[in-house]
């Protein structure tokens, strides 16, 4: 039987409300950016393209540093970057895990061959930084390595105790920011950041296929007196920087269509600027707690260690995650994500990042959950809506 | 002085005819595809997209394989999919190297730590499968690894010979189908393949971003029984098929719109179909051959050894390689690339691939490249394109 070309239609992914923990809603400028012609990827008109973005990302990253660029991958090629690129066989790497992410960059640090030393932290808090001291006495660590913005829990991970603690050990800092760039404040050079890479479906508000990294000059100084080569050719940033450095030396195609839409997501970023940006998500997400709270659920994560952009909330006992999830989407259009590894059916997880942090959203996922909660038969407190009202006018 | 977003203007890439070696032309059908609204990456509309876009691979590659999917990065990400997924710390790499990719394959191989066995070729001319023979004689490889499309030469290898030396030697197979797959018959299944990649942004006529790869029952099988952890978590092939495979387990963020864009370009060659495809790619890059020849230039390639989708041509002795890129670059809108490594300076590599495969680009690139040479005061044979155009009325 002949291959039938016409059993597939046009595409139509339909429409969503994106609140999982990424991707989040694009906006219509980013989507259209998009779908600009195609160039090559040493046409002048590009190189511009590429210069416009860099500069666009270091004022994200809130850094000066001039290897500043998308990783041709997605956020998970980005933490590989890092960690191929600054971490030889044998190196001793302390790494942060309180979540999945954490555990990736653990995972990895072995593949690689290098000595892990696990700093572990409850699923649900921030780590003790006190914990982190202990850990590195005694050792010569080639790096430290923290999620800022552990994207499985919820957390937010201060970064100024431990980036001391890095300095002091002569450690590289590196900082997993998947989730806060472009939604917090992530303060590169001034929290004194050596290594830092991002996605894009996240904060930025771009679909997922590229990863915003950053190399300061310690990172870089590490990078150039490698003893053994990097264990990647796609991922060898010493390549790339010739690239995307004055050299323009061909490595590999860039993303050229992905790049034109990061242009424009970032663009939207600065025009906003990154004060009202942080303060807009900040306000979204305690509305959107004040009213979770008012219905009678609560969060994972205490107050002061919550991320404003992805909020994990408990599941009451009575109620099947599953069928909720399914009915927000259904009924609603509204996709948010589930529990992974230990709070896998315990959490539900509801971002608020980028284009989806916005009253709209929020109002109609307070409503749309408590619709849903009600028909599932779990007794719902009334009010959420009037106290993520509250929160608005006040704030 | 704070950050100025207003420097920044709408993105304006402008058009191009895109005649290098890749990227090339992409319908409008595919960019429109690319900027269809975002969901999420395990919504169950995305799924079937994800189930659509495998069966539309599988009939590219030409195989029935169940793992053939898209690699989240570009062709070069496809290379280092299967080297690193398929060979271990030590284990014997035999590896063709007759130009840039296949040089790059062998760099890899040493980045893996396994035992790299060379077969050079000279740059410009096929492997005779008997120096192949000779230098897996008395040795048990793991892999046997060689370029189909050598996009840095315009050489195209004949796979079948290759195929039986590898499977009489125990190896698995694996073929660079960057620049072939879409243009040409690539025959996975027929000729005996284990593992090959490809990119997106040649024959296909997909923006650069996505590698499609497919593995065989024997390159699953040596995938399942290693003895080492992958030194890739991004690229770990076992994580990733669990994925695209029924338990769409998580593993990383897969880049949606993208894959939006490659599912359109392959079914726009679906549509098309296969034969009359690889027909077109052939009767475009004779006629442009006619022309070249008609000029007085000449190719670098002999006949037989040709690919139908990439052009090497002489650059004469007299004339600027440089100045005249840049002349069709800014004169008529047209991209062609330049020679790489040792070819730097000597050829000029003329791309009639996917969507940039037509009448209209052939007839183009000779009129604006016979306007430029005898502007830099070549002296030109008259009667190129009537040459072009006697193929099209014969073929």
């Amino acid at each position: 039987m002949p291959f039938d070309a016409h059993q597939f239609k046009d595409i139509d992914p339909g429409e969503r409300v994106l609140m999982g923990p990424g991707p989040s809603d694009v906006p219509g400028r980013v989507l259209q950016a998009l779908s600009a012609p195609t160039i090559g990827h040493l046409d002048p008109t590009f190189l511009s393209i590429m210069d416009e973005t860099q500069s666009l990302l270091r004022y994200v990253f809130q850094t000066k540093n001039r290897f500043t660029i998308p990783v041709s991958g997605t956020g998970s090629a980005g933490m590989e970057a890092c960690l191929v690129n600054l971490l030889e066989p044998g190196d001793q790497a302390v790494v942060c895990a309180n979540g999945v992410f954490g555990n990736r960059m653990a995972d990895l640090v072995q593949r690689l061959r290098a000595e892990l030393v696990r700093v572990d932290g409850a699923w649900g808090r921030a780590i003790d930084p006190e914990k982190v001291k202990k850990a590195v006495k005694g050792k010569t660590p080639k790096i430290l390595a923290v999620v800022h913005a552990e994207t499985s829990t919820g957390v937010c991970q201060p970064l100024e105790d431990l980036a001391s603690i890095a300095r002091e050990a002569g450690a590289l800092f590196i900082v997993d920011m998947v989730t806060s760039l472009g939604g917090m404040d992530v303060g590169v050079d001034r929290i004194g950041i050596d290594a830092a890479y991002a996605g894009t479906q996240k904060c930025l508000s771009c679909p997922p296929g590229l990863a915003p990294l950053t190399f300061g000059p310690r990172a870089m100084e590490v990078l150039g007196s490698r003893k053994t080569p990097v264990a990647s050719w796609y991922l060898d940033m010493s390549l790339v920087s010739s690239y995307w450095g004055k050299e323009r030396k061909y490595h590999h195609t860039a993303p050229v269509n992905m790049i034109y839409g990061l242009r424009e997501s970032l663009r939207i970023i600065a025009q906003e600027g990154l004060k009202d940006r942080f303060k807009r998500h900040l306000r979204n997400h305690r509305a959107l707690v004040a009213g979770i709270e008012a219905m009678g659920l609560s969060m994972l994560v205490p107050e002061a260690e919550r991320l404003p952009v992805l909020n994990a909330i408990r599941i009451p006992e009575e109620v099947n995650d599953l069928k909720v999830r399914q009915a927000l989407l259904h009924d609603f259009g509204i996709e948010i994500g589930g529990g992974l590894g230990e709070l896998a059916g315990k959490i539900w997880r509801v971002g608020v990042m980028g284009h989806s942090s916005c009253p709209r959203n929020v109002f109609l996922f307070i409503a749309a959950l408590e619709t849903t909660l009600r028909s599932q038969g779990l007794k719902v407190k009334s009010g959420a809506l009037k106290e993520a009202s509250a929160v608005y006018s006040t704030f």
